[in-house]
């Protein structure tokens, strides 16, 4: 592992991303203290970011549509890399991003019908050299990942129906394929510490 | 001049523009009632766009970077497309637009050097049918504005250097250089009815 990596965590909401993605940051910690890991998430990260997240999330149905979205989400994707993922990783800092490109081609294109190149060719523009070196897929079935989630308190995109999140889900599946080098698809239905085990193992990193 | 006509107004900030397009509304009114002519105004005009309206115009400048800016001004942009410019121009009514995508290719790709190819190629994206037919531009040079707007109360866009709405000014000129069938020039620093009758002579309007 190179000094500056840069590895995201991939997959519907209630798969267990902020789980995993700890887990491994407390593993990296201890095994390779000298990359200092950090979690950032995306929306968010910034402070026009974390405004733009709250736009996402928390606004009527209708006021916003699949390709304002991609919009959106670019923009704090843009800042996010400028402020500091290039920072940080110049630094040697190992980043962990909580969701990435990924994320919008899989809900906008997948589930919402936004062209897929067409958003694979902005988040390339957008990203430039910081594109995740590995990206790890927690694969849970949506009807599971909606029990988890439960129903209180759910944002815009979280109340969309189990037939959106079946499709987001399959886009996910289709980019593992796709790319097998840089996925890592595990089953995210087990315990959080099975699951751990074998996000390690499909990293190669050995406790 | 068909039902549902799509005009808009250009030039940098301090060109008169508002004062334009009011002169023009009434004009459209007592000429054209049956036309029920109204102005929207970029950024904005719906309730994502006022919200990013605030936040492209009063946020910290090293927040924000131009590129994320093109991607904001198209989201208020494709909002407002879809809520309010196809309905009403489905209505048969005239939409005056103050400011089009001629800003954002004008001030961030003239003036803050994004590729003028790559946002006009999202502002065709985004706006489909709904391009302006006619667009006034306002010509005044950056010196003779920035008088008119004065130092107080000054937003993120109109704080910065003479050199910038140099740039701006020029970017300006150069469409409508290119395209003369869409475009109107019009010496902006002459007094306001003076400046409006040359609107009407060349939208081809009479009084």
């Amino acid at each position: 592992m190179k000094p500056g990596a840069l590895w995201a965590f991939e997959g519907i909401d209630g798969c267990g991303k902020s789980t995993q993605l700890e887990l491994l940051r407390e593993h990296l910690e201890r095994t390779r203290p000298e990359s200092r890991p950090l979690i950032l998430r995306e929306p968010g990260g910034t402070p026009v970011g974390e405004r733009l997240r709250e736009l996402l999330l928390h606004t009527d149905a209708d006021e916003l549509c699949p390709d304002s979205e991609v919009l959106l989400l670019m923009a704090s994707r843009a800042e996010l890399v400028r402020q500091r993922v290039a920072p940080l990783r110049a630094e040697g800092r190992h980043v962990l991003l909580d969701r990435s490109w990924y994320s919008t081609v899989a809900y906008q294109g997948g589930g919402s019908g936004v062209d897929a190149d067409y958003i694979a060719q902005l988040a390339r523009r957008v990203l430039g050299v910081h594109e995740p070196e590995r990206v790890v897929l927690l694969d849970v079935s949506p009807t599971e990942a909606a029990a988890r989630r439960g129903t209180a308190g759910q944002d815009r995109i979280e109340s969309r129906g189990l037939a959106y999140f079946e499709a987001v889900a399959s886009a996910y599946r289709d980019f593992a394929r796709a790319e097998p080098q840089r996925f890592v698809l595990v089953n995210g239905s087990l315990d959080p510490q099975s699951v751990h085990a074998r996000v390690l193992e499909g990293l190669g990193e050995h406790g």
